[in-house]
């Protein structure tokens, strides 16, 4: 099913939710406003506000508090996109420049700020205490997460434990956020509370491993930014590990991390990539996490949300780009 | 008096705050922590704490409530000077390395990141709503005062309303934060609250200002930062403006915005405003603000707690570091 189909039940509210967030460029200067109209004019595939809306939607769906939080992950998702774009010096995302590459470093220093303080404003406006809080942990687990990836960067000795560790604070701890935020302002029995922060968690999971698969395999077009990125800015993914369990002596990957300069070395592991099973061994890794993020929702009260998160589980696995 | 006098009603609770503060240390990623070490070692003058107890004093102290408070502006504030230096690769401040010199540019924003995020989870201990959004709309406007003094780098034709809105984002907002916040979590009638948020406010002006002034006239011992640091940002400040106003043919400031490689014309900068009387005309701005700031505090409570938010004027405007 496309997103769209998965999305049909929330349709509106999405677009309220979309519509709030493009209040923001709302501001007194006009670059800033300018800036801000192009960040939110990129066209995410609102997966983290479609996770607090189907969630909410399970029980007391009370849009005035729904809104807010849907509207804030999105925006903590879009300004930590931007500080990682300043670091890593990336150029291009979803098929755009990026911040960085338009206006540079500082402003994209400073504007993600500005959006983290934003996400800040709508979340307090959901007056739940607990979301807040967890709004700010998850915040932390996400930059201590990023500081991980930055600190390993290069380095061959990365177990899978480290790789799940790494992932499950950059990314699955705002989906487990999207998830449990909406089913808490739902006012959601505790266990189903807890069921859809596991869910929301291992889809992020899920959702990285494919995002690490696409890396290798999908094309430049599809990808909206260069193949091979995450090697080029040295972080070890799951591909790219079972490369090195399978080759452990002569490795594009190793000599790569050994020369930074050798770039040749990217296209030599995206090839090895691509005609080997690795590509297939970790499809079936994000299969798993997928099945895991399902397994509960049958405790959940059957509807058309059940079955759309469902239906996001096997889209996020299948997706392209 | 000095800052120890002023502040020995809070004592105490000051040590509190600086032990909450030194209890993020306690991460598991053991370089993080050791990063966080450093952080929260540097020894700041703890002025925005101290805003939030002494302001908290004067009506019902819980300090429950305002410990984390006060806790959560002095990581604000570190937060904001992280990434400051990262934008501007300074290399020392506090007479210390910055995170930007001994890590680099890319764990500086992370880091940033984690402390703005910390700093939520401690304004979410307040338990207070109204507290909770004043803290985001504080960062979205430090965050858009920063941008500002970006945009307006090297710009020559800035108004002196445009300094004023400048430093009331990236320095009043906080200081105003502070007493506000202070106010409100001790159940202060609201006409005192906005005395306190005023009082914040014009302080954070004078502060500023003196800061400004500083760069000129400081040593580098002192400033803990080279002299000059202002100008050699392309940072428009107050003394500048006025001896572009005084000089406007031929002018040192005017020689480096238009040609940033000659620093040269930073010496001669600082030459001809220490020896005019500019620094005088600023400090009588200073001062002015400084009054403002004092102006209703006769309207307050008449306490320990309202003495030292007077002393604590006059060490502002009188402090050389």
């Amino acid at each position: 099913m496309d997103l769209n189909g998965i999305y049909q039940s929330i349709q509106d509210d999405l677009s309220q939710a979309r519509e709030s967030l493009r209040s923001i460029i709302k501001v007194d200067f006009p670059w800033l406003s300018e800036q801000l109209g192009y960040v939110v004019g990129g066209g995410g595939k609102g997966i983290r506000p479609a996770l607090t809306l189907l969630s909410g939607k399970l029980y007391q769906y009370n849009l005035k508090y729904l809104l807010p939080m849907a509207v804030s992950v999105e925006l903590m998702h879009t300004a930590t996109l931007i500080h990682d774009d300043a670091i890593d010096k990336s150029t291009s995302r979803r098929g755009r420049a990026t911040i960085y590459k338009l206006w540079g470093e500082e402003p994209a220093v400073l504007l993600g700020d500005y959006l983290f303080a934003k996400a800040g404003e709508f979340v307090s406006d959901t007056h739940c205490l607990r979301v807040i809080k967890l709004y700010s942990q998850t915040l932390a687990t996400i930059s201590s997460g990023e500081l991980i990836q930055f600190f390993s960067a290069y380095n061959l000795k990365q177990t899978r434990e480290q790789y799940f560790k790494k992932i499950s604070g950059k990314t699955a701890s705002l989906f487990a956020l999207a998830t449990e935020s909406g089913a808490i302002l739902s006012e959601a029995p505790e266990e189903s509370v807890k069921i859809l922060r596991e869910y929301g968690h291992y889809l992020g999971i899920a959702f990285q491993i494919v995002d690490d698969i696409l890396d290798f395999i999908g094309t430049e077009e599809e990808l909206g930014k260069p193949v091979g990125s995450d090697l080029a800015q040295g972080t070890l993914t799951l591909p790219a590990m079972l490369l090195l369990e399978r080759y452990p002596e002569d490795n594009p990957v190793k000599r790569l991390f050994e020369n930074r300069d050798d770039q040749d070395n990217i296209k030599q592991a995206i090839e090895l990539i691509r005609n080997s099973p690795i590509v297939d061994d970790c499809y079936t890794v994000a299969a798993e996490y997928k099945a895991r993020a399902c397994q509960n929702l049958k405790d959940l009260p059957e509807n058309n949300s059940r079955q759309a998160l469902l239906g996001l589980a096997e889209y996020v696995v299948a997706r392209k780009n």
